[in-house]
């Protein structure tokens, strides 16, 4: 089963060391940047390359993670070099591949926030998979599975709610999390005062559900708090109206 | 050290266990409604009473644990039991004693969110406190040292900003995570396949900040993908909304 990586961002970085950890052999990096092929390339012991003719042909997979905007180009011209392609996207639909040189192809899809810096175990992280043949559908659920217990075909059209979710339940919590350390860091308070709550409110919904979960003000519609609250954000109309809204959704969503 | 609790919601039954784990006697519960303070108070093996002329006079510690609306009302009437009177509200400033018949009294604000029915270890919770004396300040600080090894003497005007930080980094946090639970209910799919991820978002920014930790397709400016997620909550115009306002803001904050 040799494996190559097309892209050297954060979810090819994460994906190439648990890979790597299973024994599946990683036998090349490609990154359009040679210094990030490099790196990965050498992080992983392996062969790297920026030039598409370079490629190595008859690999058993070719697992494309980079920029969803630069996928489908990148597809229109890479080399026909055999094997089963899939892609790690949320949001982009198996037939991408349709406009592509592969004749297998498909989707695995790690529903997990990466960075290259921070090594995350794949154990407990959802893996969704796609494939337009039957025996590829099951040999990605293998690989899927050599890594994480809990492995789930899904087609494209479901799996564009699963990232949009994603986007709520990571991207956009972690930027709450940013505006409140902001919010501490203009009174000189330490920000990191804020992890136990942080901590305890993602701990909290792994038992309730988030609607039994919701606390605060806005819950309570504690209007003369919330008009506090937006009037100490009155220098900041952004935060204010994210403040406005947020507490007007869980007011009419828990009525 | 007697304490008394005024209230039997959540901060109220949390810290009541809290203070009874380490064997400070709590000799009394009040609560307005009486099936409440019979709860806690049978829970906290202790007295309880929906009388205010029953409250217990002479005990050392008064922790009042009401909805912030309720408190100023609630201390107006409340009769002159003499000893140290504390709030554990964050938005609340301490000066709303002045129209009570304290003479001693402060705030004692654990940053954390609590529900009766999830019980938290205090221990790593910070716990802010202010007091009209210097004598109750160091006398507060004690008590809160020895619940939790993170005690913060705080002025009213700081602390309603960590309550306003504690909003979007807790409750507007777990709404979302309740926005993306809808999103993958209304697909049939179980939004339990959210949990590693919500914990790995809160774990990350243990290790790096906030600003460090972001990741996603606001941040790469990824407007394809944006579009998309916009189209595809076309018929809730409102969360249609919170998605083109967070993401806005975070690509301006990471400009």
């Amino acid at each position: 089963m040799k494996i190559v990586l097309i892209g050297a961002g954060n979810v090819a970085t994460q994906l190439g060391r648990a890979f790597r950890e299973k024994d599946f052999p990683v036998v090349q990096v490609y990154s359009r940047t040679l210094s990030s092929a490099e790196t990965l390339g050498k992080k992983l012991q392996t062969d790297y390359t920026n030039q598409l003719q370079q490629i190595a042909p008859n690999a058993d997979l070719y697992v494309f993670s980079v920029k969803d905007a630069a996928l489908p180009e990148l597809l229109k011209t890479f080399p026909a070099v055999g094997g089963l392609w899939v892609h790690t996207a949320g949001s982009v639909p198996m037939d991408v591949f349709k406009e592509s040189a592969a004749t297998r192809y498909g989707v695995f899809y790690p529903l997990q926030t990466f960075s290259k810096s921070r090594d995350v175990s794949f154990e407990r992280i959802p893996i969704f998979t796609e494939a337009n043949h039957p025996a590829d559908q099951q040999l990605l659920d293998e690989i899927a599975s050599s890594l994480s217990n809990r492995v789930i075909p899904l087609s494209s059209e479901k799996r564009k709610y699963l990232h949009l979710a994603a986007v709520f339940a990571c991207n956009f919590t972690n930027h709450l999390y940013d505006i409140a350390a902001q919010i501490l860091e203009n009174q000189e308070i330490d920000w990191k005062v804020l992890l136990p709550l942080i901590e305890e409110t993602a701990a909290k919904v792994q038992k309730l559900s988030p609607g039994e979960a919701q606390t605060g003000p806005a819950l309570r519609y504690d209007i003369p708090v919330i008009e506090k609250h937006l009037e100490m954000l009155k220098d900041d109309l952004e935060k204010q109206e994210i403040y406005r809204m947020l507490s007007q959704n869980i007011h009419q969503h828990c009525e």
